[in-house]
């Protein structure tokens, strides 16, 4: 429809919450999914949960699609606007609403920072545990969205299992609240229904998230090793005790040494692999896991095992992973980042056949990942500017991820779907699983309005897409006969 | 329809599958809530999930509606039958089909009992923490429809955070499989929408449960309190340490009488209220932190702490607390057992204002609940032979659930709104939420044939009933200005 039109049939909006220009409009472009650019249609930033009713009712009438954006730091392309809807940013909900420290609970609004919420509840002791890497920057109504993960979520649980309560706006611009403060809630599991929902059922205006306290003493673990497969079942080793550490990281020889050279953490250079296990906890408990641990990472393989002498030590140890995905970037011109999760007793043969299509595709990769959970993060160096060389890396990738499904993994694991993985959806899911995708997508938007073309493929673009549904291996996978 | 020509157009099935005589009818007609009952128009007991889809396309074609069930231990009638509809027993799926210890799930059909899990598990050193207090009886799969719960859920979470894979029938006969053995699933989250969903969307025929390794020592804790009052309190201070217990129960002093004359568990008979707190884990850290938690609860007011000093005392401690329903039981001709949740730091003055009630009502309450998730369980005693008392009780029980939605909490915490509670709903949501829910069930049962009637209320139904909705205490309840 006509944008002059639309703009002029809008509910009222304070001054500079409508962006119509290019040069206010190519900041929303891409989210954190660089390689995907479209310039929006237009650009909406309202104030008030009644602004997001109005504009959604509004844009319900006219038949206009609408992709809601948080602090745009996702990995896959969710919050890529369209060239012929509406991209609402919920930037201005930036506001805490509410702590309460009997409970430990807090009300935010969406556009609030992760780490701004750990900020604001810090001085009754307690934090907000899901930290994805972006969380000084990513919003929580973001985080949400795509059921965001981090380092801590294996000890303390993804997005979903931090939150208590969601506000919504629902296309026809109805207010729902779902979930609870107390244990469980009756009716359906809306909740986790909206979460990691990416943006195709509501908009998200409001979130009562869980705090936990801060842990009395938190101490990590580096251990070194010769091979990374010998890395991989050391965290298996550690997991089956029924030790749960706060995080387990495996970064590859690769990652290690981009790192080292970025910010000086002290990492081991000659090794193949390094893990980092880090305990959490009351003091002489973390110290008795900690011996405990140690031991185990030993009898495992490793060739040095070694805990962090001080807080300082122990900060550039996480320093490191931390900055592990701009170390990389320093190594290469671009990089594409993966995210498939594989049960954890196949990490060995994963890595070794990635590491063999490494080869063979003449792509190097670096793997930094939440190993005790099984999701990977291969990061493929590439140059976009060398002719092909972009087509090459998402086939590569494409095969890392259909080779995560063939042993029983799945696509993502915490950077969600968006447009990135949106093939690979045909062969995670058949024809009946993705049909009752869209029937419950119809239960919130009939019109297809919200996020169109994104998480969920159409059964029209999979027959397209011509691959055939491999859930849980079912199908053979020639490059997993080796093993 | 007629139910002879019913029965003649069935797909086939086994001899013995098909009940339709009054005497064999009989023992299907309730579930735990037996104050419910109605005797089935037909009992059908598939043994293959083919005759399962064979029979769901038969009534879908035939629009007979169906009622799945499981062991029939449910306790809010989310099983009772339907006079012209078919009761689809899953009790023949009582299969282990895979123990998968590396990754530590177990793949098990429907009917399994919920501790024949644990038990085919042991000889790995691992068990499947959700322990409803029906655990010897109930089946996986009503502790999927239920979403279950039990004593150490407060620690290991309810059955949603213990399954990874569903796999589920639809009304027209599809085979879906949701969730998976990684991380996170990608698409919408069905495995956390069918948990809970007693029996409206789909009949489950299959569950991946996550198992754990079984703690190196259990410790358990009795202290005892003059008033019901300060021993909530103490739950509060427990657990805003950071202590996180495999257990915090609270009995009142009716149920420990109780339950003392029946088993002899060794409870102070002069306490107002006892609570059992039991910690897990590595033997030195529960050493830690059954100290702590003992000089907390002292700190907190008890004036008797006791540890249990070997595994019989434990065992009898616990014993206690599990035959606390059947020992009121012996006070009462009838009980009613309800099961709001609330958050904590009301639990002191909902029990008082419980107590104040039971005074009103002339109707003695035993209290007997999971303390530390806010998950009462107040059983009014009453005697159904008495005119006008079960009548009273109902509304007693009403209007407990209607305080614990005041309060910021939920009219269930883990035994499912099923018959008993679904009035109570009307007041739990308001009209979009419950349109919402509408639509979700449109998306997989567009006909309404599964399990109609239960956990979701029409809306003309919540018109008739014509109570207000009262979400997060937004609404006054005047018998909270006394505190």
């Amino acid at each position: 429809m006509d944008r002059d039109a639309f703009i002029a049939g809008l509910p009222e909006l304070p001054a500079g919450c409508i962006l119509s220009e290019e040069a206010e409009l190519r900041p929303y472009e891409c989210d954190g999914l660089s390689a995907y650019r479209r310039l929006p249609w237009l650009v909406l930033l309202p104030e008030t949960v009644e602004q997001v009713r109005d504009i959604l009712r509004y844009c319900h009438r006219q038949g206009v699609a609408v992709v809601a954006r948080g602090a745009g730091t996702g990995l896959s392309g969710g919050a890529l606007p369209l060239d012929n809807g509406v991209l609402l940013s919920l930037a201005k909900f930036n506001a805490i609403l509410d702590i309460d420290v009997d409970n430990r609970l807090a009300r935010v609004q969406p556009g609030v920072r992760n780490l701004a919420i750990t900020e604001a509840v810090a001085e009754h002791g307690l934090y907000y545990a899901p930290d994805p890497s972006s969380q000084i920057a990513c919003s929580i109504g973001g985080n949400v969205a795509e059921n965001a993960g981090g380092v801590h979520c294996l000890k303390y649980g993804l997005t979903v299992h931090n939150i208590a309560e969601l506000k919504l706006v629902t296309i026809d611009g109805e207010l729902l609240s779902v979930g609870c403060r107390a244990l469980d809630s009756p009716g359906y599991d809306l909740l986790a229904l909206l979460t990691g929902s990416e943006g195709l059922l509501g908009v998200i205006v409001e979130v009562t998230v869980r705090l936990l306290p801060v842990p009395e003493q938190a101490q990590v673990v580096l251990a070194a090793f010769d091979a990374v497969e010998t890395a991989g079942q050391a965290v298996a080793a550690v997991i089956s005790q029924g030790i749960l550490p706060a995080g387990l990281e495996l970064m590859d020889r690769l990652a290690v040494r981009a790192a080292e050279d970025f910010v000086h953490a002290g990492y081991p250079l000659d090794a193949d692999a390094i893990l980092l296990c880090e305990l959490d906890g009351e003091r002489h408990e973390v110290e008795i896991q900690i011996e405990r641990v140690s031991k185990l990472l030993q009898e495992a393989g490793a060739r040095e095992v070694r805990r962090a002498r001080d807080p300082a030590e122990r900060a550039r140890f996480w320093a490191g992973r931390k900055a592990a995905f701009p170390a990389v970037g320093r190594l290469s011109p671009d990089y594409y980042c993966m995210d498939g999760t594989i049960p954890r007793k196949h990490l060995g043969k994963v890595l070794a056949t990635i590491a063999n299509w490494s080869e063979e595709y003449g792509l190097p990769v670096a793997n930094v990942f939440h190993a005790g959970d099984g999701n990977l993060h291969p990061l493929i160096l590439y140059d976009a500017n060398k002719p092909g060389e972009l087509e090459r890396t998402e086939e590569f990738g494409a095969r890392i991820l259909e080779l995560c499904i063939a042993v029983g993994g799945t696509i993502t694991g915490e950077h969600g779907v968006g447009m990135e993985k949106i093939n690979q959806m045909c062969m995670q899911f058949n024809e009946a699983e993705l049909q009752q995708f869209h029937a419950i997508k119809q239960a919130f938007d009939p019109d297809g309005l919200l996020n169109p073309g994104k998480a969920i493929p159409t059964l029209a673009r999979c027959a397209e897409f011509g691959r055939m549904h491999v859930h849980g291996g079912e199908l053979p996978f020639p490059e997993l006969e080796r093993f």
